[in-house]
């Protein structure tokens, strides 16, 4: 079990940032971190299976590429790809403009909140070869 | 038990109109019809709770709005409100495109298919007031 | 498959029991009436495995038993037991009131809906020898 | 809608075949018959895609494959495969021998549970282009 | 995320009071404690959303108000709140006297299964402005 | 609170072993360790409810019990009693050999899924006297 689980976030604030790192490093798995929707497509296009999961924050900057519209992008290269979202005022869009089998996680959460949606979507999605 | 349980229909194509509204007419719903998804939107619009659930197909019309963006109108004005999509070769976008807790039928299916799905959804929904 | 699906219904209306009846013997099931909260209870207390699900009306009758005090009774002989709530103005309460893996039908309801609820209760429960 | 959706189902006994048959076509399903587990592996060797779910009976024939089996197969070959077991005495067996995401069905059961069964796999199923 | 998430917590025991507040604590909760239904009661009325979630022990005190009371009386106030139930000998009354979408924690349990729990149920908690 | 969650874990790999320990027992579970399928046969059947949940490698040495096999003969002991498995390459056999209502770990995964599952599995097996 040497490989890592790795994580893609999302996410501009380095305050964020950090508290997410260090909850998904208790947890276990690694981080990579996009401080900008533009750069974490540009990493999910050429990752070829090389991430597990999604963690993405709605707004990313002002016209800009927001959260809604990178996960859109990570499910149409892998329609299962689970996807965790984490906002504060933008969290009640989430019924109109998140992609099915997603998660929100309305801020203020816990870390125990973010470890565990994490990990209940990956242990749902179906194993392949 | 008098009043009626309306659910909103767009599809343009006449045939699939008359299986769905027959369909729906054999579980005891009673079936609105929108041929368009402009038409759809204005129907939300001034319904105030009159409709119970959105049952949509994606390909309208070239260049004109599609099923996806009718339901998140539909979810935007109310965040709990039953989707189901219907399609044939835009199935596979419903990962990346449909809203959470919503349901995409794969044409071809069965009308047992059409009515479990609007059932389940209706019954999950939370009571309201 | 001879052997009849008996479903236990406490409704005092005669007019919504003829409604559930008449669904209930569309899916294939065999409704009992019961139209009262006391009757409901003399006849659980006695079935020992007759029924295999309760679909009870939440207002019997100002004063005395009601649904929720039913369905909890039944749920103290068989912790597993279907059961289908009915109501209007008291749909709201089920958070509250209600047990748990039960489902709460807002009137108006098409009949699709009671035969899909009191199907998909039967098909998750545990087999029993 | 005019292409049919075949659901293959294994069940020795014509007077259950019968049943099935009727409720399936109730439902706008179109059944395709197999009385033994063997030729239902043979049609399901040659489908490449024909049959979108499996309904079968656990006790096919003394010494002769059995529905278990049947199921393992097909699940062998399209991992989502929608499996509904339908069966008497053998029902407390499913927890061990069922396949994942699996339906047992236990006799008797009413016309509108299998339905609904079916109905809700095929439903669940992720679509595929 | 400076914000807290407070979970309300009702125990009269003060060494489960303390294996709870751990638990919690690590999960990076935090753990309000009421020592009976009726001040756990006092607590919500004045609330108004203060707490996100209540865990409450089934027997308080004789005589005294128990669990499954003090989680209807929340349940009243929000229907959606999420309920976590810790007993030993009363987990078997769950099924008849705990609320819909709750979680009944059979004592002896580990602290992940509380913290998961807590977790699950604020996770699928629609978002709310 | 002082009696512990035993938890079966069947795994002949000792460093596999130590980090599945570690994770359970970060969680709070207490992890009995059984080398090959045929050992682990023999603690269940003397058991008698001592174990809550079962954690079994699907390859646990050529030509001997596999972990499929373990977790049939667990649940013909307890139907309901929680699995998860754990494989590398053998994760896409779980939709035809796994059990209802398991768990398939595909390696590699974060210590927070194991965690994650085995505490969901427990949450929500219903509560026996």
């Amino acid at each position: 079990m040497a490989t890592q689980v790795l994580i893609l976030v999302v996410e501009d604030d380095p305050d964020v940032q950090n508290v997410v790192q260090e909850c998904l490093s208790d947890g276990g798995f690694e981080a990579v971190m996009a401080s900008s929707g533009e750069s974490a497509i540009e990493l999910l296009d050429v990752a070829k299976g090389k991430y597990r999961a999604l963690i993405t924050d709605i707004n990313l900057r002002p016209g800009r590429i927001d959260g809604w519209h990178v996960a859109r992008h990570a499910r149409e290269i892998e329609p299962n790809f689970p996807i965790v979202y984490m906002s504060g005022r933008d969290a009640d869009d989430w019924a109109s403009q998140g992609v099915p089998n997603s998660i929100m996680l309305a801020k203020p959460f816990a870390p125990a909140q973010l470890v565990t949606a994490v990990s209940n979507l990956l242990n749902a999605a179906p194993p392949t070869g």
